[in-house]
Protein backbone atom coordinates (compact mmCIF):
# COMPACT_ATOMS: atom_id res chain seq x y z
CA UNK A 1 0.00 0.00 0.00
CA UNK A 2 2.40 2.73 -1.28
CA UNK A 3 -0.43 5.07 -1.48
CA UNK A 4 -3.91 5.01 0.72
CA UNK A 5 -6.62 4.61 -1.95
CA UNK A 6 -10.01 6.42 -0.52
CA UNK A 7 -13.24 5.84 -1.94
CA UNK A 8 -15.40 8.94 -2.23
CA UNK A 9 -17.28 7.39 0.72
CA UNK A 10 -14.33 7.44 2.93
CA UNK A 11 -14.01 11.09 2.50
CA UNK A 12 -16.30 12.98 5.43
CA UNK A 13 -16.29 16.35 4.70
CA UNK A 14 -14.07 19.05 2.91
CA UNK A 15 -10.58 17.99 4.16
CA UNK A 16 -10.84 14.91 6.63
CA UNK A 17 -10.92 11.25 5.69
CA UNK A 18 -12.11 8.17 7.75
CA UNK A 19 -10.15 4.78 7.06
CA UNK A 20 -12.71 2.50 8.76
CA UNK A 21 -12.12 -0.92 6.99
CA UNK A 22 -9.84 -3.97 9.01
CA UNK A 23 -7.30 -4.77 5.88
CA UNK A 24 -6.43 -0.91 5.76
CA UNK A 25 -6.47 -0.46 9.31
CA UNK A 26 -4.22 -3.19 9.81
CA UNK A 27 -2.04 -2.41 7.35
CA UNK A 28 -1.48 1.39 8.46
CA UNK A 29 -0.64 -0.12 12.10
CA UNK A 30 1.49 -3.19 10.81
CA UNK A 31 3.56 -2.32 7.35
CA UNK A 32 3.16 1.59 8.03
CA UNK A 33 3.91 1.41 11.86
CA UNK A 34 1.87 4.60 11.60
CA UNK A 35 1.30 6.98 14.57
CA UNK A 36 -0.73 10.20 14.89
CA UNK A 37 1.47 13.00 13.34
CA UNK A 38 2.73 11.02 10.52
CA UNK A 39 2.36 12.49 7.09
CA UNK A 40 0.91 9.38 4.05
CA UNK A 41 0.37 9.63 0.87
CA UNK A 42 -2.97 9.26 -0.09
CA UNK A 43 -5.31 9.72 -2.97
CA UNK A 44 -9.50 9.72 -3.93
CA UNK A 45 -10.47 6.97 -6.15
CA UNK A 46 -10.64 8.61 -10.15
CA UNK A 47 -9.15 12.03 -8.41
CA UNK A 48 -5.70 13.58 -7.32
CA UNK A 49 -2.94 12.12 -4.84
CA UNK A 50 -1.33 14.37 -1.80
CA UNK A 51 -0.57 13.85 1.27
CA UNK A 52 -2.62 13.69 5.03
CA UNK A 53 -1.68 13.85 8.31
CA UNK A 54 -2.82 10.80 10.45
CA UNK A 55 -4.68 12.34 13.44
CA UNK A 56 -5.99 9.14 14.74
CA UNK A 57 -5.78 5.37 14.61
CA UNK A 58 -7.33 2.90 16.77
CA UNK A 59 -8.85 -0.78 16.26
CA UNK A 60 -12.04 0.56 14.30
CA UNK A 61 -10.59 3.71 12.62
CA UNK A 62 -8.31 5.65 11.33
CA UNK A 63 -8.79 9.95 10.65
CA UNK A 64 -6.69 11.83 8.00
CA UNK A 65 -6.58 15.51 8.12
CA UNK A 66 -6.11 16.03 3.90
CA UNK A 67 -3.98 18.21 2.43
CA UNK A 68 -4.27 19.79 -0.90
CA UNK A 69 -4.89 16.36 -3.35
CA UNK A 70 -3.70 17.69 -6.58
CA UNK A 71 -1.13 15.75 -8.03
CA UNK A 72 -2.29 13.56 -10.59
CA UNK A 73 -2.06 9.62 -10.92
CA UNK A 74 0.78 8.05 -12.99
CA UNK A 75 0.02 7.97 -16.90
CA UNK A 76 -2.04 4.92 -18.32
CA UNK A 77 -0.47 2.78 -20.74
CA UNK A 78 -2.45 3.07 -24.14
CA UNK A 79 -3.71 -0.14 -24.42
CA UNK A 80 -6.84 -2.37 -23.83
CA UNK A 81 -5.62 -5.47 -22.76
CA UNK A 82 -8.32 -8.82 -23.78
CA UNK A 83 -6.78 -12.01 -22.04
CA UNK A 84 -8.59 -15.70 -22.31
CA UNK A 85 -9.97 -16.35 -18.78
CA UNK A 86 -6.83 -17.43 -16.68
CA UNK A 87 -7.94 -20.06 -13.90
CA UNK A 88 -8.85 -18.00 -10.25
CA UNK A 89 -5.62 -17.72 -8.81
CA UNK A 90 -4.02 -16.96 -11.88
CA UNK A 91 -6.49 -14.37 -12.38
CA UNK A 92 -6.60 -12.80 -9.21
CA UNK A 93 -2.22 -11.86 -9.54
CA UNK A 94 -2.93 -11.19 -13.43
CA UNK A 95 -5.12 -7.86 -12.24
CA UNK A 96 -3.09 -7.26 -9.86
CA UNK A 97 0.61 -7.15 -11.84
CA UNK A 98 -1.49 -5.21 -15.00
CA UNK A 99 -3.53 -2.96 -12.51
CA UNK A 100 0.01 -1.96 -11.39
CA UNK A 101 1.76 -1.41 -14.65
CA UNK A 102 -1.18 0.94 -15.88
CA UNK A 103 -4.11 -0.92 -18.30
CA UNK A 104 -6.90 0.44 -17.80
CA UNK A 105 -9.10 -1.01 -20.15
CA UNK A 106 -9.67 -5.58 -19.72
CA UNK A 107 -11.75 -8.12 -21.48
CA UNK A 108 -11.55 -11.45 -19.70
CA UNK A 109 -12.50 -13.56 -22.97
CA UNK A 110 -14.00 -17.11 -23.15
CA UNK A 111 -11.69 -19.04 -25.49
CA UNK A 112 -11.71 -22.86 -26.09
CA UNK A 113 -8.93 -24.14 -24.04
CA UNK A 114 -10.76 -21.96 -20.87
CA UNK A 115 -12.41 -24.28 -18.66
CA UNK A 116 -15.70 -23.41 -18.31
CA UNK A 117 -15.89 -24.37 -14.28
CA UNK A 118 -13.52 -20.97 -14.17
CA UNK A 119 -16.50 -18.76 -15.04
CA UNK A 120 -18.51 -19.94 -12.09
CA UNK A 121 -15.30 -19.09 -9.38
CA UNK A 122 -16.16 -16.33 -7.01
CA UNK A 123 -12.91 -14.48 -8.06
CA UNK A 124 -14.91 -13.13 -10.66
CA UNK A 125 -17.44 -11.58 -8.40
CA UNK A 126 -17.55 -7.42 -8.90
CA UNK A 127 -16.44 -7.08 -5.37
CA UNK A 128 -13.30 -9.27 -5.63
CA UNK A 129 -12.31 -7.67 -8.70
CA UNK A 130 -12.56 -4.61 -7.74
CA UNK A 131 -10.16 -5.46 -4.90
CA UNK A 132 -7.80 -6.72 -6.64
CA UNK A 133 -8.18 -3.58 -8.87
CA UNK A 134 -7.26 -1.70 -5.70
CA UNK A 135 -4.66 -3.62 -4.75
CA UNK A 136 -2.88 -2.56 -7.84
CA UNK A 137 -3.64 0.77 -7.38
CA UNK A 138 -2.36 1.19 -4.18
CA UNK A 139 1.13 -0.62 -5.09
CA UNK A 140 1.70 1.75 -8.26
CA UNK A 141 0.17 4.98 -6.00
CA UNK A 142 -2.53 5.26 -9.12
CA UNK A 143 -6.34 6.41 -8.28
CA UNK A 144 -7.84 5.00 -12.21
CA UNK A 145 -9.27 1.73 -11.65
CA UNK A 146 -9.47 0.00 -15.22
CA UNK A 147 -12.69 -0.75 -16.29
CA UNK A 148 -13.08 -4.96 -16.61
CA UNK A 149 -15.76 -6.56 -18.82
CA UNK A 150 -16.73 -10.05 -19.20
CA UNK A 151 -16.98 -11.70 -22.57
CA UNK A 152 -18.23 -15.42 -22.53
CA UNK A 153 -18.72 -16.53 -26.13
CA UNK A 154 -15.64 -16.45 -28.26
CA UNK A 155 -17.83 -15.72 -31.89
CA UNK A 156 -20.17 -12.84 -30.59
CA UNK A 157 -16.66 -11.26 -29.06
CA UNK A 158 -14.69 -11.56 -32.70
CA UNK A 159 -17.79 -10.59 -35.09
CA UNK A 160 -19.72 -8.67 -32.89
CA UNK A 161 -17.32 -6.53 -30.90
CA UNK A 162 -13.98 -6.31 -32.21
CA UNK A 163 -13.96 -4.75 -35.24
CA UNK A 164 -15.28 -1.70 -33.42
CA UNK A 165 -12.61 -2.48 -30.31
CA UNK A 166 -10.02 -2.51 -33.48
CA UNK A 167 -11.18 1.39 -34.43
CA UNK A 168 -8.29 3.55 -34.12
CA UNK A 169 -6.47 0.95 -32.45
CA UNK A 170 -3.75 -1.56 -33.44
CA UNK A 171 -4.63 -5.32 -33.11
CA UNK A 172 -1.73 -7.50 -31.20
CA UNK A 173 -2.51 -11.33 -30.94
CA UNK A 174 0.54 -12.64 -28.65
CA UNK A 175 0.71 -16.24 -29.32
CA UNK A 176 4.00 -18.94 -29.74
CA UNK A 177 4.85 -19.44 -33.34
CA UNK A 178 3.54 -16.29 -35.18
CA UNK A 179 5.43 -15.26 -37.96
CA UNK A 180 6.41 -10.98 -35.84
CA UNK A 181 8.72 -10.85 -32.79
CA UNK A 182 6.72 -8.28 -30.25
CA UNK A 183 7.51 -4.85 -31.29
CA UNK A 184 9.04 -2.34 -28.82
CA UNK A 185 8.24 0.84 -27.42
CA UNK A 186 4.80 1.55 -28.85
CA UNK A 187 3.02 5.27 -28.33
CA UNK A 188 -0.01 4.27 -30.13
CA UNK A 189 -3.54 2.66 -28.59
CA UNK A 190 -3.70 -0.74 -28.81
CA UNK A 191 -5.47 -3.99 -28.43
CA UNK A 192 -4.13 -7.05 -27.12
CA UNK A 193 -5.16 -9.73 -27.00
CA UNK A 194 -3.41 -13.01 -24.94
CA UNK A 195 -4.52 -16.25 -25.01
CA UNK A 196 -5.45 -19.08 -22.25
CA UNK A 197 -2.80 -21.72 -20.67
CA UNK A 198 -2.19 -24.04 -23.87
CA UNK A 199 -3.05 -21.04 -26.39
CA UNK A 200 -5.89 -19.98 -28.57
CA UNK A 201 -7.15 -22.97 -31.22
CA UNK A 202 -6.34 -22.60 -34.56
CA UNK A 203 -9.61 -21.97 -35.93
CA UNK A 204 -9.51 -18.50 -33.33
CA UNK A 205 -6.03 -17.69 -34.08
CA UNK A 206 -7.69 -17.66 -37.95
CA UNK A 207 -10.73 -15.35 -36.92
CA UNK A 208 -8.63 -13.02 -34.85
CA UNK A 209 -5.99 -12.41 -37.66
CA UNK A 210 -8.58 -12.21 -40.31
CA UNK A 211 -10.38 -9.61 -38.09
CA UNK A 212 -7.19 -7.34 -38.83
CA UNK A 213 -4.84 -8.19 -35.77
CA UNK A 214 -0.99 -8.83 -36.46
CA UNK A 215 0.47 -12.08 -34.86
CA UNK A 216 3.41 -11.52 -32.31
CA UNK A 217 5.36 -14.24 -30.48
CA UNK A 218 7.59 -13.38 -27.43
CA UNK A 219 10.58 -16.06 -28.07
CA UNK A 220 10.53 -19.86 -28.15
CA UNK A 221 10.25 -19.87 -24.66
CA UNK A 222 6.43 -21.08 -23.36
CA UNK A 223 5.50 -18.34 -20.63
CA UNK A 224 2.94 -18.21 -17.46
CA UNK A 225 0.02 -16.34 -18.33
CA UNK A 226 0.91 -14.16 -15.57
CA UNK A 227 4.76 -13.69 -17.10
CA UNK A 228 3.85 -13.33 -20.44
CA UNK A 229 0.88 -10.47 -19.73
CA UNK A 230 3.64 -8.26 -18.04
CA UNK A 231 6.68 -9.21 -20.00
CA UNK A 232 4.51 -8.29 -22.97
CA UNK A 233 3.67 -4.98 -22.01
CA UNK A 234 6.85 -4.19 -20.48
CA UNK A 235 8.14 -4.94 -23.85
CA UNK A 236 5.23 -2.92 -25.64
CA UNK A 237 4.67 0.24 -24.14
CA UNK B 1 4.88 -29.28 -16.90
CA UNK B 2 5.35 -28.29 -20.78
CA UNK B 3 8.61 -30.31 -20.97
CA UNK B 4 9.08 -33.60 -18.60
CA UNK B 5 12.59 -33.06 -17.16
CA UNK B 6 14.43 -35.72 -16.09
CA UNK B 7 17.58 -36.11 -13.79
CA UNK B 8 20.26 -38.30 -14.71
CA UNK B 9 19.60 -40.81 -12.22
CA UNK B 10 15.42 -41.23 -14.15
CA UNK B 11 17.07 -43.03 -16.90
CA UNK B 12 17.38 -46.46 -16.39
CA UNK B 13 19.73 -47.39 -19.32
CA UNK B 14 20.17 -46.20 -22.67
CA UNK B 15 16.55 -45.30 -24.22
CA UNK B 16 14.31 -45.69 -21.07
CA UNK B 17 13.26 -43.46 -18.44
CA UNK B 18 11.51 -44.35 -15.19
CA UNK B 19 9.80 -40.87 -12.93
CA UNK B 20 8.53 -42.20 -9.73
CA UNK B 21 7.67 -38.69 -7.87
CA UNK B 22 4.10 -38.57 -7.22
CA UNK B 23 4.58 -34.66 -8.34
CA UNK B 24 5.28 -35.62 -12.03
CA UNK B 25 2.97 -39.08 -12.22
CA UNK B 26 -0.27 -36.27 -10.77
CA UNK B 27 0.83 -34.19 -13.57
CA UNK B 28 0.90 -36.95 -16.44
CA UNK B 29 -2.56 -38.36 -15.41
CA UNK B 30 -4.33 -35.05 -14.66
CA UNK B 31 -3.21 -32.49 -16.50
CA UNK B 32 -1.90 -34.43 -19.88
CA UNK B 33 -4.34 -37.26 -19.12
CA UNK B 34 -1.90 -39.31 -20.46
CA UNK B 35 -1.96 -42.87 -21.39
CA UNK B 36 0.52 -45.69 -22.74
CA UNK B 37 0.94 -45.01 -27.16
CA UNK B 38 0.93 -41.04 -26.29
CA UNK B 39 4.58 -39.12 -27.60
CA UNK B 40 5.31 -36.05 -25.10
CA UNK B 41 8.53 -34.17 -24.86
CA UNK B 42 11.17 -34.76 -22.36
CA UNK B 43 14.38 -33.55 -21.59
CA UNK B 44 17.53 -34.45 -19.42
CA UNK B 45 18.95 -31.52 -16.95
CA UNK B 46 21.49 -29.40 -18.49
CA UNK B 47 21.31 -31.56 -21.85
CA UNK B 48 18.98 -31.87 -24.87
CA UNK B 49 15.52 -32.39 -25.63
CA UNK B 50 13.37 -34.41 -27.62
CA UNK B 51 9.68 -37.12 -27.20
CA UNK B 52 9.29 -39.66 -25.78
CA UNK B 53 6.35 -42.77 -26.00
CA UNK B 54 5.00 -43.02 -22.86
CA UNK B 55 4.73 -46.84 -22.19
CA UNK B 56 3.12 -47.71 -18.37
CA UNK B 57 1.90 -45.48 -16.33
CA UNK B 58 0.73 -46.22 -12.59
CA UNK B 59 0.34 -44.61 -9.18
CA UNK B 60 4.11 -45.91 -8.07
CA UNK B 61 5.69 -45.29 -11.66
CA UNK B 62 5.64 -44.14 -15.69
CA UNK B 63 8.26 -45.30 -17.69
CA UNK B 64 9.38 -43.33 -21.36
CA UNK B 65 10.81 -45.06 -24.72
CA UNK B 66 13.63 -42.07 -25.59
CA UNK B 67 13.37 -40.93 -28.99
CA UNK B 68 16.93 -38.75 -29.35
CA UNK B 69 17.56 -36.01 -26.91
CA UNK B 70 19.10 -33.94 -29.76
CA UNK B 71 17.55 -30.61 -29.76
CA UNK B 72 19.20 -27.65 -28.08
CA UNK B 73 17.28 -25.65 -25.16
CA UNK B 74 16.49 -22.33 -25.87
CA UNK B 75 18.87 -19.64 -25.49
CA UNK B 76 19.66 -18.23 -22.27
CA UNK B 77 19.34 -14.29 -21.20
CA UNK B 78 22.89 -12.71 -21.45
CA UNK B 79 22.38 -11.95 -17.49
CA UNK B 80 22.96 -12.32 -13.77
CA UNK B 81 20.26 -10.97 -12.11
CA UNK B 82 21.29 -9.78 -8.68
CA UNK B 83 18.21 -9.56 -6.32
CA UNK B 84 17.37 -8.08 -2.87
CA UNK B 85 16.10 -11.30 -0.72
CA UNK B 86 12.43 -11.28 -1.10
CA UNK B 87 9.97 -12.41 1.16
CA UNK B 88 9.56 -15.76 0.80
CA UNK B 89 6.75 -16.31 -1.30
CA UNK B 90 7.74 -14.01 -3.47
CA UNK B 91 10.84 -15.53 -3.15
CA UNK B 92 9.20 -18.76 -4.70
CA UNK B 93 7.62 -16.98 -7.54
CA UNK B 94 10.26 -14.77 -8.53
CA UNK B 95 12.65 -17.92 -9.08
CA UNK B 96 9.42 -19.16 -11.43
CA UNK B 97 9.40 -16.38 -13.14
CA UNK B 98 13.29 -15.28 -14.09
CA UNK B 99 13.83 -19.11 -14.74
CA UNK B 100 11.08 -19.40 -17.45
CA UNK B 101 11.82 -15.89 -19.02
CA UNK B 102 15.86 -17.55 -19.37
CA UNK B 103 18.01 -16.17 -16.54
CA UNK B 104 21.29 -18.62 -15.26
CA UNK B 105 22.41 -16.31 -12.35
CA UNK B 106 20.67 -15.65 -9.72
CA UNK B 107 22.44 -14.03 -6.76
CA UNK B 108 20.29 -13.38 -3.45
CA UNK B 109 21.66 -10.59 -1.70
CA UNK B 110 21.34 -9.30 1.77
CA UNK B 111 20.04 -5.69 1.74
CA UNK B 112 19.35 -2.81 4.45
CA UNK B 113 15.70 -3.41 3.70
CA UNK B 114 15.32 -7.19 3.85
CA UNK B 115 13.95 -8.43 6.82
CA UNK B 116 16.45 -10.41 8.72
CA UNK B 117 13.86 -13.08 9.40
CA UNK B 118 13.62 -14.08 5.38
CA UNK B 119 17.55 -15.82 5.75
CA UNK B 120 15.48 -18.63 8.40
CA UNK B 121 12.99 -19.21 5.62
CA UNK B 122 12.57 -22.42 4.78
CA UNK B 123 12.21 -21.59 0.92
CA UNK B 124 16.02 -21.28 0.74
CA UNK B 125 16.78 -24.62 1.44
CA UNK B 126 18.74 -26.11 -1.59
CA UNK B 127 15.84 -28.63 -2.45
CA UNK B 128 13.18 -25.79 -2.03
CA UNK B 129 14.89 -23.45 -4.58
CA UNK B 130 15.76 -26.39 -6.98
CA UNK B 131 11.94 -27.19 -7.28
CA UNK B 132 11.07 -23.57 -8.20
CA UNK B 133 13.90 -23.94 -10.74
CA UNK B 134 12.49 -27.00 -11.93
CA UNK B 135 9.13 -25.59 -12.67
CA UNK B 136 10.33 -22.78 -14.58
CA UNK B 137 12.29 -24.91 -16.58
CA UNK B 138 9.52 -27.18 -17.05
CA UNK B 139 7.08 -24.14 -17.88
CA UNK B 140 9.83 -23.06 -20.53
CA UNK B 141 10.63 -26.36 -22.24
CA UNK B 142 14.41 -25.57 -20.96
CA UNK B 143 16.55 -27.77 -19.71
CA UNK B 144 19.37 -25.85 -18.12
CA UNK B 145 19.11 -25.02 -14.23
CA UNK B 146 20.09 -21.40 -12.71
CA UNK B 147 23.10 -20.92 -10.69
CA UNK B 148 21.70 -19.62 -7.62
CA UNK B 149 23.93 -17.97 -4.93
CA UNK B 150 23.20 -16.45 -1.22
CA UNK B 151 25.26 -13.31 -0.53
CA UNK B 152 24.01 -12.04 3.22
CA UNK B 153 26.23 -9.16 3.61
CA UNK B 154 25.84 -6.12 1.50
CA UNK B 155 29.52 -4.70 2.16
CA UNK B 156 31.05 -7.89 1.35
CA UNK B 157 29.37 -8.57 -2.10
CA UNK B 158 29.81 -4.55 -3.12
CA UNK B 159 33.64 -4.61 -2.14
CA UNK B 160 34.81 -7.89 -2.48
CA UNK B 161 33.02 -9.77 -5.53
CA UNK B 162 31.00 -6.66 -7.11
CA UNK B 163 34.35 -5.65 -9.07
CA UNK B 164 35.03 -9.19 -10.77
CA UNK B 165 31.16 -9.77 -11.54
CA UNK B 166 31.66 -6.47 -13.64
CA UNK B 167 34.59 -7.45 -15.41
CA UNK B 168 32.94 -7.84 -18.80
CA UNK B 169 29.54 -7.02 -18.16
CA UNK B 170 26.91 -3.80 -18.23
CA UNK B 171 26.19 -3.26 -14.57
CA UNK B 172 22.27 -1.55 -14.02
CA UNK B 173 21.28 -0.54 -11.01
CA UNK B 174 17.22 -0.87 -11.49
CA UNK B 175 15.67 1.54 -8.52
CA UNK B 176 13.20 4.43 -9.10
CA UNK B 177 13.75 7.82 -9.38
CA UNK B 178 17.33 7.23 -11.50
CA UNK B 179 17.94 9.23 -13.99
CA UNK B 180 17.69 6.73 -17.07
CA UNK B 181 14.97 5.18 -18.70
CA UNK B 182 15.52 1.39 -18.57
CA UNK B 183 17.20 0.66 -22.14
CA UNK B 184 15.61 -1.92 -24.65
CA UNK B 185 17.01 -4.57 -26.86
CA UNK B 186 20.03 -5.21 -25.53
CA UNK B 187 22.62 -8.26 -26.59
CA UNK B 188 25.77 -7.78 -24.26
CA UNK B 189 26.32 -9.31 -20.99
CA UNK B 190 24.78 -7.71 -18.09
CA UNK B 191 24.79 -7.48 -14.68
CA UNK B 192 20.98 -6.19 -13.41
CA UNK B 193 20.70 -5.41 -9.42
CA UNK B 194 17.11 -5.53 -8.21
CA UNK B 195 16.55 -3.91 -4.50
CA UNK B 196 14.06 -5.03 -2.10
CA UNK B 197 10.35 -3.91 -1.54
CA UNK B 198 10.83 -0.23 -0.11
CA UNK B 199 14.17 -0.23 -2.07
CA UNK B 200 17.80 0.15 -1.82
CA UNK B 201 18.98 2.79 0.64
CA UNK B 202 20.59 5.68 -0.60
CA UNK B 203 23.91 4.15 1.08
CA UNK B 204 23.59 1.05 -0.98
CA UNK B 205 22.68 2.81 -4.19
CA UNK B 206 25.75 5.50 -3.88
CA UNK B 207 27.83 2.35 -3.24
CA UNK B 208 26.47 0.42 -6.40
CA UNK B 209 26.83 3.56 -8.42
CA UNK B 210 30.41 4.15 -7.06
CA UNK B 211 31.52 0.81 -8.30
CA UNK B 212 30.41 1.67 -11.78
CA UNK B 213 26.52 0.41 -12.12
CA UNK B 214 24.22 2.76 -14.28
CA UNK B 215 21.22 3.46 -12.50
CA UNK B 216 17.78 3.06 -14.26
CA UNK B 217 14.01 3.05 -13.88
CA UNK B 218 10.95 2.18 -15.25
CA UNK B 219 8.82 4.83 -14.63
CA UNK B 220 6.89 6.35 -11.70
CA UNK B 221 5.02 3.60 -10.82
CA UNK B 222 6.22 1.15 -7.94
CA UNK B 223 6.15 -2.50 -9.08
CA UNK B 224 6.09 -5.42 -6.40
CA UNK B 225 9.29 -7.06 -7.00
CA UNK B 226 8.07 -10.18 -9.17
CA UNK B 227 6.52 -7.50 -11.76
CA UNK B 228 9.71 -5.52 -11.65
CA UNK B 229 11.70 -8.32 -12.18
CA UNK B 230 10.06 -9.57 -15.26
CA UNK B 231 9.32 -6.39 -17.11
CA UNK B 232 12.78 -5.15 -16.54
CA UNK B 233 13.86 -8.59 -18.32
CA UNK B 234 11.40 -8.49 -20.79
CA UNK B 235 12.18 -4.68 -21.95
CA UNK B 236 16.17 -5.03 -21.41
CA UNK B 237 16.52 -8.59 -24.07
Amino acid sequence: MNLILLAPDDIAHQGLARVTDPRRLRHLREVHRAAPGDRLTLGVVGGGIGRGELLTLDEQEATFALEALDQAPPPALPVHLVLALPRPRMLARSLEHVTTLGVKRITLLHTRRVEKSYWMSPELDAEKIHHHLVLGLEQARDTRLPEVTLEKGFRPFVEDRLPDLLEGRRGLLAHPGMPNDCPRGLNEETLLLVGPEGGFIPWEVEKLLAAGCEGIHLGQRILRVETAVTALLARLF
